[in-house]
């Protein structure tokens, strides 16, 4: 019960993560059963943004980024910082200083269930950050947490790997040894959706074409004119 | 006490409609004595945008949509999608596809006291929304509820048919018998406050113009150098 | 125990407030030693931003903007409006016309614990604020209050004539005997941060640049490959 | 357009209002089809308790508690007073002198979407308050508003002499002319439930009992030991 | 800026606290103009509860409690701590330990901005504590703060040696210097009440007692019967 | 990808669990790292309580309760049935009736990131009960969830078997693997609190004891007179 700092771990395959970045939030986690969703309080602090790569995942004391510093060595290029408190806080723990290292190490984006600062100067960098608040609050670097453990980010259980996915509806996590599946299901889903897409845009309606009038009158909805 | 679907309802003249559709909410709200807001919660996805047009409520289940789908051959052009749910939910229960078949059909806008999602894809479309929250998470086709129905969405009653105004600011709701003279009593206001920006515009004070000196003396407010 | 508005004050050095200015709420509430932010659910209403100016501080009943009217007289070229209300509100107590009178003054921004209005036309003029909540709901004209004396808005407490430094990130309070000290500690800041910036850049990490390698053994982190 | 206060409204039948008094609010917004509920924030000061009455209507500034009092000669015995206000409030609008008043005139319950003060002397009165907030923060008396009007409250649209039942669970509203039915689909209710209760008490399950199984298979569940 | 503990102040003389205790938070922070009151999710941990002394300011960094073990001895017997944090927090600063000690020292109440944990063993000790959040979760000892300089605690300013007055609506301070007047003018408001009372409880209406009519009928409300 | 009911899973040692339920959540928490508390608003619906057991993890769509009702049948005595909802709710999802079906198969609590309703008969039936939120709303039986199945409820982690121990101050979880170790530095720290108490309970300063003075005298901490 100590806490640890894991240095290697697998990542998914990059044509994975590759595929999975065509699709938006919503196309992932419906492929994947409706699951893996942060809350939507995660808002990216500029937009248009979307992004996806492997989770290197953090957890912090609240008002404390010390471990956010410890995780930088093990990220490599693509991968998206995932950082979360023991309890909530809105303090901003990640500012453009830690941009800046972030992106001299390759580091995509940043998913924190928590505070940043400085965001115009991270919206000029183009340095993707989904947050739970901005707040210029600074934090001290006095006690210890844990990186690449498996962690609980805005009521999503993450594990160092698994692949983020972000854009501007939020934050979905993709468990990793799923993620070749849900990539394959994103894109059969992406193929029926443009089918519907010219059906509905013709003017048929969703009634019709899922069927829903008859299970509307099973349910006893009455029809009045 | 079932379930049901209206299919007609009055709708307010088409010149009311165009009239409030020059004001605001803050001028429309003010017209009728401070009523109708919607709380403040509701955010429309992108800006500049402003909206006015009748509402077509719908009643659902939260984590459910079926009823969006039974609600879009009421709709007609111009109409606005008016969507509540039976409890407080942030569920995406409105997409991209909704909205082509929105689109489709002629409704103008949508105001919904729940979730919308694929807002990337909706801000490009230039559909217009107005939402509690942006959330990814998917919704199902499960349960019944009831359309054209008085509903309270977002803390502010509407019935089908009463003229719903939305802007940057948020949006209010106008009670169908009400709208011609809430109408004329905005362009009254207009007019007034043209005379009023011109004034203070040119520096004279609120407090003489609006004769609140006396007021604050009678209060009892004191004034120290 | 009475109310009252106070006209005159003293406000910082015209240099002082300029040097702030060139600062974001980071640097300053770093400088200040992490103290003087209001809450991060003020939020500007429009971006880019960033403002600078000596505090007028304004006393209102919620759902009353009588007070706003009774402040305009008392400020000066450059200061910033900053108004709380005795209880949480989200009311529009601000909107354009109010902007307009204080642009006629020289008003810089308005800081405001509660809601704005008429955003739409505020991002036209671009006249900055800070605010809770944006809402068209009106206010009456009919409680006390008072005028430059000293508030807690939005969690911070405000004197009059002290320093508001206003951004994306939020909004930093520095009380004006602090002033000239706190413009200089974040020069300095600002200096050092440079260096830090080009180290970080060129891949240096912060757990070595910073020393924090020795803390977290020390703290008993275990390092797992 | 204007304020004002009904002083005659239609109740419901006096053996109605009992039958309800008898049930609780999940029973009875079950029985008028899962509708009327007021949110979860509302919340009984003391309990034990539970209360059915005759809706009167208040809609107040917030902060001000004006209207309430232009309410109590319109109550009669056993109405429960219904208190909103035109936007969100937390002030305490309601305390005990106001309560010795509504004895006095038999209102039997105050249910108010906003705050309630001295609530140490109205549990030692058992008067019954379901509140939004408990706070000491005091109100004017400045700004009009209307008695026995529709309002919502909570949510939930109450029209004056719809029936209020409310217990430790929260609030619901029965629309007046639906009364007699809820009363009576509330009756068959508890006698199913009565029979539930039995069978499952005896160790059978509700899986099989509500015939569940049948249900989970055909959504696909898998069984796995 | 460096951060202080101050370890003497003034206290208000004993008579007048021991005044300000025989009355509630409503009319304390009536007495005093409505103001002062803390924010109504101040909370007490069991009831009834009733406490007023003067307080001892702390302001700690979020999660971390070592300034509460700093303020300790600055501490007189009947003293009230006042807490908060530097951002918003609900980690269980404060536990049976502290309460321990505190008694220990004849520390009357515990009035806190964050979290409070061990709260079954509090009550059982009858220990007063009014806060934000009950909550288990620990916090470190790591992080400097002050004791004894003004803070701002839920809303309010608190200087040490205020006067701190708790019960169950909530917490309000009294300002030092105003103590002696406002239990002076609690001590005519509670007579005055108790006039009202008995006029009210004989059925006596507000609205005649407190001449509403007529302002009813300037601000244009109509009857309608 | 699809749902599933998993009907055996490992549960800890009966004297695991007894060990741990002789503790609270405080100590349980601190014993193992400061990890595993469920927030803060999951709260008792009655005290005094205190309860621990092996988890039945429930997952379900919100405002459905079908997969309570498949869960039942999983449990043995003892056991904490722990639910979540794909996305946040407050619906009253558990009342009266699946209690006496909790009790009738030995369930010793509910934990419940969502609402529960019939309050008044369960605190009659002392059925333990911690939840988000306290509803009448009612719910449909036709989505299908999982159960036994790793969840995040209230921002923990819970996998099936994994020990909930729960009390005043609100919820915990104990990984199935961890538990033993937990239990005996539970002990450890209980006995190690027992000296603590009472040199503090003498009236020993926590500064002295922890050796707190040096720590402030380095952090540059002034002692001001």
């Amino acid at each position: 019960m100590t806490h640890r700092v894991v240095r290697t771990f697998d990542r998914p395959a990059a044509d994975v993560v590759q595929a999975l970045a065509g699709f938006g939030t919503a196309t992932v986690s419906e492929a994947q059963g409706r699951r893996g969703l942060m809350g939507p309080f995660m808002r990216p602090i500029y937009q248009p943004v979307q992004v996806a790569g492997p989770a290197v995942t953090v957890l912090c004391q609240p008002g404390d980024n010390l471990m956010i510093h410890a995780s930088i060595e093990t990220c490599r290029p693509g991968d998206v910082l995932v950082v979360t408190t023991a309890s909530e806080s809105t303090d901003g723990m990640f500012g453009e200083l830690l941009a800046v290292s972030c992106r001299a190490h390759g580091v995509a984006a940043l998913v924190i269930d928590a505070g940043v600062r400085d965001t115009a100067d991270l919206t000029k960098m183009q340095f993707p950050v989904w947050a739970r608040a901005i707040s210029a609050q600074g934090t001290v670097k006095a006690t210890p947490g844990s990186v690449n453990v498996p962690i609980v980010c805005a009521g999503a259980l993450v594990n160092p790997g698994d692949v983020i996915v972000a854009d501007a509806d939020g934050v979905v996590v993709v468990p990793r040894a799923d993620a070749a599946d849900v990539a394959r299901l994103g894109r059969e889903r992406v193929g029926r959706e443009e089918q519907t897409r010219e059906r509905l845009r013709s003017g048929e309606l969703g009634l019709d074409f899922y069927g829903l009038r008859d299970k509307l009158k099973a349910m006893g909805v009455e029809y009045i004119d």
